[in-house]
């Protein structure tokens, strides 16, 4: 895990960048904003950047990094497994990306130094444990920073990815006071009218296959046109395709551009989705993968399909 | 709050009948299997009774009681605030109960001996104490008893009832291994393609007062009947009425039989919903309270919108 060399490397890093990944969640925006308030405590100017805008209910992280601009002499990604995942900061950073500090299996080691645990919940975990290894002090604002990233990529502690240290984690955290169910209610309660309207034509629309082991729900550019919704309200709508029981898979498919469409699977056993999404050109982790496919909608269901029937064709009940 | 002699009756107790409130729900159950099996464990006879059954995603906390019958000599209630909420065994039972352990605020104090902790999130928080000063062994089935109170009443350590300490039980819960990602999954996931058809005609039915600060929907005996839907179908569907982000008071009133209304009140901000219940001769908890109410629908929401009104009227916008 590099633990000792990351730590060297975090106490010399200077003028840092810190680069989250596309589509940005939870999880990497508040790993990004927890690295850059402790960077503000070390005295280090430190920015963060991200291909997409970072959605309105982030807002109440604050400003943690430098307004100024300034010329990078470190750069750091976080939760960032490979640097497609960057979009269209790829090509200007890829190959100067210094640390790479990640929690997926699909992690390419892309970074000169990496820093990776697979057995985290959440990217965030990983930075809890190297802030307090730098002897940060906790404030409010890292602390809010870390939970968002770790209710995020848990479910709010509900998925198996959850551990008794990160409920350990959560708790040192609430010490430090701030409005985690505030966060939560923004995270997981709140939708506006449109994505609830969104929701409806989902689940009336949402497809069955084998044997009701599979729900996939498709998203179509114009529907979201015509509501009115940006892909950041989109975060979560995924668990819409696993809320029936007999499901094992959840599928969504997002339509991007023109015969491009962004795949999520979830899984709700023991169907690994992270190899699904990697037999697919993507990655992700053992119950929550994705991956970008071309053609047409009904080209991209069939490859999907396809892809889910080794996994799911010899189980005529929902057996797992 | 009486530990110690909580500790001592625990300590004596002999075939003791364990008394949970009707509808219900996961504390009171978690609270009742975990003491249960905890009495198995000390050697001691015990059994748990309701008014209502048990809804089918309780069974896999197995049986932890003793299937013969027997005259209970020590009778304790678990997360029963009132013995108006034993339903049908009020009668029974009400002059006789020797220990109430609780959380409620609401608690009326009927138990010859009341073990109450209003800070605690869940009743079975407050059980988890009770058995580690007892030096019951943590087994699988008793974390799992304990974890399903605590992830109800916190709606999965979303709500601001949560606390360090909450998540410290929690950790040391998890130890104990247990499919804890499946109770949460069927706690909060999970819908039968009913319950998601209510859930639909709730939203598109639901009525908007004072300026959308507060979300009502009702559910009709009749809807019900036609979806095949039991109450215990219903559990958590008040949240759909807090779903939109101007709320700040979500109720649902259910027909409980012609005339009659069973209302539920959620706050999502400062506004005390166990005060307003209390003022309709209910009780709970400050974000979430309930009370029966008498006449139509019309008569019913009139009675609960002149209650809200002296609290939401002021706000013309979602001020809080």
């Amino acid at each position: 895990m590099n633990i000792k060399e990351t730590i060297e490397f975090l106490q010399n890093a200077e003028d840092i960048l810190i680069l989250t990944h596309q589509s940005p969640d939870g999880d990497t925006i508040g790993s990004a904003y927890a690295l850059s308030y402790a960077f503000t405590q070390m005295g280090k100017r430190s920015r963060i950047e991200c291909a997409d805008m970072f959605g309105d209910k982030y807002t109440f992280l604050g400003i943690s990094y430098t307004e100024e601009r300034f010329e990078p002499k470190s750069i750091i990604a976080v939760d960032v497994a490979d640097t497609k995942l960057l979009g269209s900061l790829e090509d200007l950073y890829c190959d100067n990306i210094d640390l790479c500090i990640d929690h997926h299996i699909s992690n390419t080691e892309y970074a000169k130094l990496s820093c990776i645990d697979v057995n985290a919940a959440a990217c965030c975990e990983l930075v809890y444990r190297l802030l307090t290894l730098l002897d940060i002090k906790m404030t409010p604002q890292i602390a809010q920073s870390l939970y968002t990233g770790i209710t995020t990529d848990t479910g709010c502690f509900r998925f198996s990815n959850t551990t008794a240290e990160t409920h350990r984690i959560a708790a040192n955290l609430l010490e430090c006071k701030f409005a985690y169910d505030i966060i939560n209610r923004n995270m997981f309660e709140i939708k506006t009218m449109e994505r609830i309207r969104l929701e409806s034509i989902l689940i009336s629309e949402m497809e069955t296959y084998f044997n009701n082991r599979c729900h996939m729900a498709v998203i179509k550019r114009e529907v979201m046109d015509n509501l009115g919704l940006l892909d950041s309200d989109l975060e979560g709508i995924t668990s819409i395709t696993t809320q029936v029981g007999s499901v094992s898979v959840g599928v969504l498919l997002k339509e991007k551009t023109i015969n491009e469409y962004k795949v999520s699977l979830r899984s709700t056993g023991i169907i690994d989705v992270a190899k699904i999404s990697k037999q697919l050109g993507g990655g992700g982790h053992l119950k929550a993968a994705g991956c970008m496919l071309k053609g047409t909608v009904e080209q991209v269901k069939e490859t999907v399909i396809d892809a889910l029937s080794q996994h799911l064709q010899w189980g005529s009940v929902g057996a797992e």
